[in-house]
């Protein structure tokens, strides 16, 4: 779109109207607002793109001490139901709730987020709470940095507790884990088999493991799965902070085991935020974030040279056949992207 | 070093004599020349590294059908005895052996992997296997590049079956992943607490599991031990192929459980490559390293142009604050870069 200068003052963020009203309407805690400025941050449109980015800009940083949690469970685990009565208690408490349903699989699924807004009624119609269900799009790449803006206004409008639900197959669970400050992995009672499908390293990841669905006749199998779960953690490496995650039975529709679910979480927290592991965990995921666009737009302006895209198809083709050695085939491929910069291609 | 033009007759592999006598030396098995270019691909001088790759890329595509095994675990869990004695069983049989030592920590350690050569005493003895111990460089970027290096000279010289020895601490053991065809956990009797300062993921990464010093007192341990971590690995996600790593216990000591660890390692084998799991993940190990490469070669590029390394360094400490978009950081600096290189910087 030209350089900066040459775009003129019609690209101004300052001169765009809409803009500064979306913040004041974001910052002053109006709904509407807060929906249609996550409705520009999805999307994918070049000019939403750049409007979007002006938009968090300004919100950061951001005002609130915020507590961002990732839920991450197979379908059928009780999420919504869990996030509901969970998100009920805290918003009683004071807290101000924000949930965001992220699942690039509902397309497959047959929409089963679309109806969180419904299932979340409770939550949905306090106004301590803002519900939004997923974008339902097939992006993998796009999640994380769309999940990351959603998050930033939030807290621009002043919502201090954020849940990312996730479904934790594919890689959207990757990319909640690279988005919140404490991951936390439901089970279902019996154990096991339900990981199927699963990412590897999801359970090594959590920071909290909660067996759901304790109520009536599974209260057992769900204190019989928690103690399970609790001796095979022991198996596996802890994290670098010393944190041993808990493993606790809990049910999201009696809200049974919830407070203690809580408390961990709160523990979770305070425990990172002294040892300087919280804000370390945030920094590095903004450095991540950055990165990956760097890197993403190096890329991008390399392919835009000409005969690049395809020199760089032929180079993978080339690599897979196992015929030259990689970082041979790497070097050759910069070398011929050199000259073309250089006007010689 | 300039265009490859400009270079000319001095930088070409055809008029080297050092490298034809090193790749004939190579493949008619002679164990000194296979030690010099091993040598040669560990050396840092640019004229070495650029000797390094046309030297690698004229042992491709292999000629054996190889089998890559990583053997991790932490230090003192007997890697370099229960690779001796599994090795020993493995020449016997007709195989031809190479082992690697990688291990960026071992300046830390007090050089502990430097004893391997004389610790695999029988295996080095033997014709039929050739011992490498560690370069011991903190560089852990250069590892994996190396260490794959090294396993295509193996391959070329003819070995068919190639070890990776780790210490799974740090990233030595996610840089071992990288190259293995089969990823071994050894663990000790006893269980879990071992694994404190290992890498998380480790566990639910290993294609299988055994527990050493399996032998005297410690053999009902070992086997509790093995049968805790098989209810363990009950409750992680299995891998794609659907390959539920086995654990079992053994002793490198007296060779107990090793045919057992051998016959599984085959099992793993044989089942990869009948569903094309076994190519995959190769074809998948070459491409995640040309793209690293690639990706390396366009930032030093990058790097190399006036001004971009500080303004590279300023952008990471803007985007660690949090008071910035990190995108929009991103953005910006490659619109420097772009300017810098149509020669407005």
């Amino acid at each position: 779109m030209g350089k900066p200068e040459a775009a003129g003052e019609r690209t101004d963020a300052h001169t765009d109207p809409g803009l500064d009203r979306m913040l004041e309407g974001l910052r002053s805690g109006d709904r509407g607002m807060l929906a249609r400025a996550i409705t520009l941050v999805e999307s994918d449109r070049p000019a939403d793109r750049q409007a979007a980015a002006r938009l968090v800009e300004a919100c950061l940083p951001p005002t609130v001490s915020s507590l961002r949690i990732g839920v991450t469970g197979v379908p059928g685990v009780g999420k919504s139901t869990f996030i509901e009565s969970l998100g009920l208690k805290l918003v009683q408490s004071g807290r101000r709730l924000a949930v965001l349903a992220v699942d690039p699989s509902s397309d497959i699924s047959g929409g089963s987020i679309l109806g969180d807004k419904t299932r979340m009624a409770g939550l949905a119609a306090d106004e301590r709470a803002f519900i939004r269900p997923s974008p339902a799009r097939g992006v993998l790449g796009g999640v994380t940095g769309r999940t990351r803006e959603t998050i930033v206004l939030f807290e621009a409008a002043g919502h201090d507790t954020v849940f990312v639900e996730t479904v934790g197959v594919g890689q959207a669970e990757t990319a909640a884990y690279g988005v919140v400050d404490c991951f936390l992995l439901l089970l279902l009672p019996g154990a096991g088999d339900e990981l199927q499908g699963m990412k590897r390293g999801i359970v090594e990841r959590a920071d909290l493991l909660a067996v759901n669905k304790a109520d009536g006749e599974r209260g057992a199998a769900a204190r019989e799965t928690a103690a399970d779960y609790r001796r095979a953690l022991h198996l596996l490496p802890p994290s670098e902070s010393g944190w041993n995650p808990p493993v606790i039975a809990c049910s999201g529709l009696t809200g049974e085991g919830l407070d203690e679910v809580w408390e961990r979480i709160g523990a979770f927290a305070a425990r990172m935020r002294e040892g300087g592991h919280f804000q370390a965990r945030r920094r590095e995921q903004a450095l991540a974030w950055f990165r990956a666009a760097f890197r993403e737009g190096l890329q991008e302006a390399v392919r835009s040279r000409p005969g690049m895209d395809d020199a760089l198809r032929e180079a993978e083709a080339v690599v897979r056949s196992g015929e030259r050695h990689p970082p041979s085939v790497a070097r050759d491929l910069l070398a011929r992207w050199a000259a073309a910069a250089d006007g010689h291609g």
